[in-house]
């Protein structure tokens, strides 16, 4: 990804952010404004518009651990609290696991890999240990995710229900197989020492499309696995009540839906934010070429 | 968004597009590379890469097209074809318009709408008239999606179901509040001349995410909505087989589903290639100023 050389200033917050708007000046007079096009009353000086990217970055990525502990924890509940817990004995206690290892791995772990370059502590270093601690992490991500397809085609299988028929399952499947491509294609990218340039470079765009698609994928996979099991379960017979006068269980299975949901947006907004990327590599980084030459582009 | 300014060489191609791939050339000799770290055999001429760019756009562009028109085909065919075609009286055939609605305005139009910019037709004129036609087509979409949610509360409340209690219901309208809140800040920032350059600067980055998070959003509402309507009328009784079995009705649903999943996703390509993002302000577009002005950024 291309960045903008201005975003290399050193700073004094020990990181470096692009600053929010642009300074004053300029021979464009119409309106009072610089070339920037700012008014000199809009003007904000680059060390307070830098401390506000970095107080926003903080932020944000302190929202999205908040709420990917939340989505872990409300699975966790909803299947021990309403759901009577965990087994791995083809009951529907093996069911259970399924959605607390996609939640865990393919929602959460997952957006956490994604996001890990953008943490200020991480820019000041050589690349490599990172882009290993990403690989490391994004690979847990997908053997939970695996586990969680296990539990539920155990269940299916030993209840002699069919698989891979519902749109939820279509979408989630997919969701897991183009995360083992993505990952696959990774490494061999950007970890194999003897991957080829022109390749690396025409792959990267693809890899970050292709990473927040995935991420895409699964919640829709998660919206719509909360919704079907919701359906089954949540029919008003077993002195339960049915899912359309919104039990207490209902709210909050929904209210895991939209923190998931939410989780995902708020990675999205941390992977779309320019001023928030890794900057450019340092001189040193050159040592590890090729594995992290030409990484920013 | 940054532009490189290599995006702005003229080409014969008619338009501009950056190169995939650097020249050669500089100082850096290891592993007989240039500074572009390309090895001579790796380098592509930039009049080659420009016309690789040019038609893998291109491609994109007619397979998003395509799948858009299939998208609201397959939905139009799954109302009249499986489930008895339209009406506008508070019964079943009202409840049809709400994939057709939802499917047109809240995905397709949306998404033909998000990608304007990047139709490289656009790219040699003013950006104003292009920017009445997006905020057009958005609005159109808006209100397609209220038709649609429309016809779904008619629905409920014609037979006594409760609103609102599905996740795919809480996302859904999740979803167009967001689209209503994004077109009136559009509106506000992009179109009214008053509004402050600075607002503008600010709200720019939060659109992009803002318009890809909505368009997630939907794609999560329709493959939820797709995947509740199924488990709702194929029970296995009234003569259907039951959606486990995957009768007719169910391969076509799901593949609805499949084809709004590649449509985002494809949409989503489009949107995050920065080589296919619309070129810097040429300067007979500043007499648009300060509607135009500092549109790239």
């Amino acid at each position: 990804m291309q960045q903008d050389s201005s975003a290399l200033d050193s700073t004094s917050l020990n990181f470096q952010l692009k600053p929010m708007t642009s300074e004053p000046g300029g021979s464009d007079s119409r309106r009072g404004r610089g070339t920037s096009g700012l008014r000199p009353e809009e003007y904000v000086p680059p060390g307070v518009s830098r401390m506000r990217a970095a107080v926003s970055l903080s932020l944000c990525l302190l929202v999205c651990l908040a709420l990917g502990l939340a989505c872990v924890l409300l699975a966790c509940l909803w299947s021990s609290r309403f759901r009577g817990g965990f087994g791995w004995d083809g009951s529907g206690l093996e069911f259970n696991w399924h959605p607390v290892l996609m939640t865990s791995g393919l929602v959460v772990l997952y957006g956490y890999a994604a996001v890990l370059y953008r943490v200020p502590l991480t820019w000041g270093q050589s690349k490599l240990p990172w882009k290993l601690l990403h690989s490391g992490l994004m690979l847990l991500a997908l053997l939970l995710s695996a586990l969680g397809l296990c539990a539920v085609f155990d269940f299916h299988n030993e209840n002699h229900i069919p698989n891979l028929y519902s749109l939820h399952s279509w979408v989630g499947l997919s969701a897991v197989l183009l995360f083992a491509l993505q990952w696959v294609a990774g490494f061999a990218g950007f970890l194999l020492p003897c991957s080829p340039l022109s390749f690396r470079k025409r792959l990267k765009p693809l890899h970050v499309w292709l990473g927040g698609s995935i991420l895409s994928l699964s919640i829709a996979a998660c919206v719509s696995g909360i919704n079907e099991k919701l359906l089954f379960v949540l029919k008003g017979d077993n002195q339960t009540s049915p899912y359309s006068r919104l039990p207490p269980e209902a709210v909050f299975a929904n209210s895991l839906g939209v923190m998931i949901v939410a989780f995902g947006l708020v990675v999205l907004r941390i992977l779309t934010n320019r001023n928030w990327q890794r900057p450019d590599p340092q001189p040193q980084d050159t040592a590890y070429t090729p594995l992290t030459q030409e990484e920013n582009e």
